[in-house]
């Protein structure tokens, strides 16, 4: 299948137009026309090479919606025309004590994921690496396709499927709920969804930021508080007060004042993928039981639960929608965190020029 | 009551014999002949005033077997004659949610420390702070007090109040048992506790050390498994083995490279008051769900239910018993871990010229 994309060649060009071939659907495939793909801050981190294992080239990109083309003869569960999403993986061992619990993203020899991991189903197109959502097209194992409820806009929809569930299940995990008294630090693409979420499920939702700009955006998904971190008589007001933190920073930042904000047993869960070391202090720990986490993505009954419930809801994200010859630009906004909050490329718009 | 001891004058000058008043027990007191007291690393940190809080003339000790002498009029629940123990506090707000729960050690305006603390109590008699345990007797409200049970040979027990109940509280909380694979690093005083307890509970238990010094002390004590953590090929193969981590070490110390040993939903509890910040990576955290998380000691119910633990288990420390004018050389060879596994002070020596 002759397939266009964006993709990026080199850890210091700008992502460029780029044809590739997909595999044709195999017995257990779905083949999906990607509609519109998220632009995650971890695109950018692999595009700059920053964990030091890119191969090149890479499309970037797996927060895809689109709708089903064709489906191979063990299909049953999606049709032509069905409404679809790919996030972050599209294999994995399925054998493995964490795949047969549903916990796919801690597959034990390694997920398969949407794009920069060895293809052996691409072989016989010349594939070596899987390749992502900023395309026209993609082939994937009906095993880890999930459906996209038809309350929610395919657009809003897309972040959903790396965002989205990289807030929710840690959200679930820790069992969030009425009573629940939840911070958020960053209200970004990640943070924007936690706040969502969080106060859906009941929570008393605090939206901890560098500033106060986004204080009205907060409040209008759900947060009853905003704390702006740099306000020590705010912060020293706030301490032991969160049973959960969801930190969503991806930059090198400091935690340990955040952690004094945790109730006894309380829990500070990092999402951000920070390559640098960040000094937790044991007395901050041990003086009220608390742990500093991490959560990563989630597995694909539970994203399908979280698609569910975000149209039971009404939650979708908020998006800036641009064609994918803006990618670059797109990339450099996000390093300075200006959207609000998810860029979105509009694949049918693949053929404009820059 | 005129009580003698061994105090600190400043954070550089050897411990020296001090005399003090105790208060008279009230109604709710018991008051103990002190048998023996263990040295915890933690006295040394208050001694040297490492934490920036310490109030001289200090007398550490919070690891306390002895004798009651007398008890208040409101006292049921020992007698003249019993065997008892003191751990590190000696009074908390009792109407906080911790304190309703048991969970003294996490009292919300806090616990009364059994040296250190300020201390209403003794305004009586001149007392600003609480003394500790290097002393020949001390008074404690009856809730504060536990029972040794008979089968626990006082010195080896009196370690159990703060060491014992340091590991024991933390392998209850995150649920050790059969089939659990526990990995404790250090095998000191709180890591030789955390071996025999952890096996007892069924654990398969792993001891990382620095050398292999202790390794035959380490399988004795109940270890299948013994770890050199600067031997990379050893480390690498026991990679995403452990479901929890008793981390014992009270000097800065690396943990990243210890955060891989934990499979996916395990923790890194942290029980040493190491006084700097220890990075961690966000990357090592969520990628197998793992937290790093602290704990401090344990509620007194609980402390009562290790103690019986203990001896059912036929479980106590092993110890070099000193006498008290002793105790600075104790601390030059605490500072080397020259220790196996933990030095009790025999008050019953308090006479002795050094």
């Amino acid at each position: 299948m002759a397939t266009r994309a964006f993709a990026a060649t080199s850890s210091d060009a700008p992502l460029t137009p780029y044809s590739f071939d997909r595999r044709d659907p195999g017995p257990d495939d779905v083949a999906i026309e990607i509609k519109f793909a998220g632009v995650c801050h971890s695109d950018l981190h692999i595009v700059k090479n920053d964990l030091g294992n890119t191969t090149y080239p890479i499309v970037p990109g797996h927060e895809i919606a689109g709708v089903v083309t064709a489906v191979g003869e063990n299909v049953s569960r999606f049709k032509v025309g069905d409404r679809v999403g790919v996030g972050c993986m599209v294999d994995s061992c399925r054998t493995c004590a964490p795949c047969q619990a549903g916990e796919e993203q801690y597959c034990v020899p390694g997920m398969t994921q949407t794009y920069g991991s060895p293809d052996p189903k691409g072989a016989a197109v010349g594939q070596k690496i899987t390749q992502g959502g900023y395309s026209s097209a993609i082939v994937v194992d009906q095993n880890y396709v999930v459906t996209i409820p038809d309350s929610l806009p395919l657009d809003a929809a897309a972040p959903l499927l790396c965002a989205g569930i990289t807030t929710y299940s840690p959200l679930r995990h820790w069992k969030v709920g009425p009573g629940s008294k939840v911070a958020v630090i960053g209200l970004g693409g990640l943070g924007h969804m936690a706040v969502k979420q969080a106060a859906a499920m009941g929570a008393e939702v605090t939206v901890l930021s560098t500033s106060d700009r986004k204080k009205a955006d907060a409040e209008r998904m759900g947060a009853k508080h905003f704390l702006i971190n740099s306000d020590k008589a705010a912060m020293a007001a706030a301490a032991e007060s969160f049973d959960l933190i969801i930190n969503t920073v991806s930059a090198t930042h400091e935690i340990a004042s955040h952690v004094q904000l945790l109730a006894k047993d309380g829990t500070m869960v990092m999402l951000g993928l920070t390559t640098e070391g960040l000094p937790v202090y044991a007395m901050g720990l041990l003086w009220r039981r608390r742990s500093v986490a991490g959560s990563l993505i989630g597995g694909i009954r539970e994203t399908q639960e979280m698609l569910d419930f975000c149209a039971e809801h009404g939650i979708a994200c908020d998006i800036e929608t641009l064609a994918p010859h803006q990618i670059n630009e797109a990339y450099e906004r996000l390093e300075k965190s200006d959207v609000r909050y998810r860029f979105v490329l509009d694949m049918d718009r693949l053929g404009e020029a820059a």
